[in-house]
């Protein structure tokens, strides 16, 4: 066996990171090594919530997990608020057998940088989840019955923001008597919502962690964004959102969940797991509409993932992106204004699809602003995926970031 | 006037430049400027024409221009091959009137680094050609006449390679007499067929430049060309490439254009160009069906050229792409190892289509093989698309490398 102080991760084991929503984790083969937490996934509902559109959802329901204990102050709250085609399931596995824990165990659990024998870490489903179809997600969307009709919503959701997603994570605190947030920390469209946590509600959120993130969509974001949504809207399947009774998007659906996997991804991981393509492979050379070998990898991966996803939220989640800055405010610098929490930046070096000049452009704002945001690049092979895959080389910083005092507590 | 030492060039005033197969160019506006070379666009035939893929294409018509004067021992030819929607137009004007001279008009013309008054400088169309509904271009492809049936190929078409556009261009520069190369040299796709001509054809090559280049492409670009083929592929209107007698997979070609267009850019540059996006802009609030004025800058423009493309073309570009490994041998040292020509790899430093790690790598090989290839990167803010636009900052690498003498020639 192994000591106990290494830890071995393996890449080749990892499957397509956003589409299963799985991480690559270091584990701990040794023997001795603590038990899997064990977590609950639970269920939020508010009513009557009101949209940043100005349109009203009589009921939201999403999913949520806790992970350590709220304490009695209820003063050492951490919120974990996930990406793109993530769910609540940041740490820990539901059952012993799970055969991966969330996307963020390495630094989320008893000991870790994270430390849920301090911290009562919350992680909760957005509205609009990519995936609604993975047995634990629980969000409300597009596909969700509308009380009005007893039909899904379809187009008639209305467009939601990432504010709306901080909203309702907010009456989810609310409900459990939280009115402060120890840390607010979030990966990719989560460090959208953990940067609007602490420009939305700077009296609550006392640290900001930002992890491979931007505090404002810029316009080659948005455009690539759209590339994401286009598929989908081109598949006759699609039908204007209308196909909750008849054939799914699935051929767009594949199409994008490919595009967004590769753009998360970086040539040096992607040429290591993509087998080598023979010269002039026959069937390739035979005709254009016969696939290649080094195609099938991430394409197949992407049309068995399609099913679970659901076409209309993806564009909704591609809207809330396209929309967002800080605050909601004029301009990213207005937004960072609001900002009171201590703030780290972890963008990743190799980050094809939010690269670091974006997080580089908040911290610069937030210093002519006076303030001292921290700054670190993850490195690694993964691109945007090492925001997941490589977080254990920031452990350190992160816990103490996580614990340092504040200028109005510690 | 401005002081004839003086270029300026206007970003601002590029249209998007892949589509348009057009540059950006420094212009002398001074009074006394040379006058714009005048060329003249012309055609080739070569009948039975066997593909790599073993077929045999009857006829196979090409257009192609020229550059300076062949002189009597025809071994002053440079060969300029194009990128993937590109054509024959490198330098000058077909009339005075043209809005814009060919692509790299900045260093191909009387005493530029690519001297048309020493240099033949020769320039074709290739096979499948993205922009067959451009006035000037001239290609053999799927939507070519089938001797056969009277109809367009369609699919029958057989897959061609680059080293069949490189085969076209050696039966067109046989027709000339022409037996040697002093330079081939291409950009992007054009870099493609350079390499492999210096492959295949190594001793009528005495130099090479590869810009923004590969000597053999990897899972990741192979893979995010796949991405360009599917909307087409997802048009109903592609309809397995039969669609010439009806409506044209516009919607699909639209997405394709404008998903090159963008990944030849770079975040700099089109965030320069597209506007500002208001705060929560109405429209956008209001539904998912519709667009962000950020967006309107890169669909549109698309949405114009879409017509003027071709989708089988661009699927069998597409093709031809993925295929390639230099010399088309079972790995890229073998192919490279057949090169005698004098090398020069020019990639762009920022560019995120044909990351610099390419062109690298070729380097490192052709090193290990004992052999002294010349590397340079571009800089600039276009991405992919410096190896066009900033092309003339490596202008007196070129000149020098051009003008330098071989081992066998001067």
């Amino acid at each position: 066996m192994m000591n106990a102080s290494i830890r071995v991760s393996s890449p080749l084991t990892a499957v397509v990171g956003l589409l299963l929503t799985v991480a690559l984790l270091a584990v701990s083969p040794n023997a001795d090594a603590a038990e899997p937490l064990l977590v609950e996934k639970k269920s939020f509902t508010t009513r009557n919530f009101a949209t940043v559109s100005g349109e009203v959802i009589p009921e939201v329901t999403v999913g949520w997990e806790a992970y350590g204990e709220l304490n009695a102050a209820k003063d050492n709250v951490i919120l974990i608020t996930h990406f793109f085609s993530g769910n609540s399931h940041a740490a820990g596995k539901y059952t012993p057998e799970d055969p991966l824990p969330g996307y963020w165990d390495a630094i989320i659990g008893p000991g870790k940088a994270i430390d849920t024998n301090k911290y009562y870490v919350v992680s909760s489903d957005t509205l609009a989840n990519a995936f609604p179809g993975l047995p634990h997600v629980i969000t409300t969307g597009p596909a969700s019955l509308n009380p009005a009709t007893g039909k899904p919503y379809g187009l008639d959701f209305p467009v939601v923001t990432i504010r709306d997603f901080v909203n309702v994570q907010h009456a989810l605190l609310e409900s459990l008597g939280v009115t402060s947030l120890h840390a607010v920390i979030g990966a990719s469209m989560g460090s959208l919502q953990a940067i609007e946590w602490a420009a939305a509600y700077p009296d609550m959120v006392e640290r900001m962690v930002s992890v491979i993130g931007t505090g404002a969509m810029d316009a080659w974001t948005i455009t690539a964004l759209e590339h994401w949504a286009r598929p989908i809207k081109a598949d006759p399947n699609w039908n204007q959102g209308d196909y909750y009774e008849g054939e799914k998007p699935l051929v767009g659906l594949t199409s994008t969940l490919a595009m967004i996997t590769q753009q998360a991804m970086h040539p040096l991981s992607m040429n290591m797991r993509a087998p080598q393509q023979p010269v002039l492979p026959e069937a390739g050379l035979a005709s254009v509409t016969n696939s290649l070998p080094a195609l099938d990898f991430l394409f197949n991966a992407a049309a068995g993932q399609a099913p679970l996803a659901d076409a209309n939220h993806i564009l909704y989640l591609v809207r809330a992106n396209q929309l967002f800055v800080a605050g909601h405010e004029q301009d990213l610098a207005t937004g960072l204004a609001k900002i009171k929490a201590k703030t780290l930046f972890l963008p990743a070096k190799n980050d094809l699809l939010l690269q670091p000049y974006m997080a580089q452009q908040s911290v610069k704002l937030l210093q002519a602003q006076g303030k001292d945001p921290q700054y670190a690049e993850i490195e690694g092979i993964w691109g945007h995926l090492d925001g997941i895959y490589s977080i254990s080389s920031k452990a350190d910083l992160l816990a103490e970031f996580i614990n340092s005092p504040t200028a109005t507590s510690n």
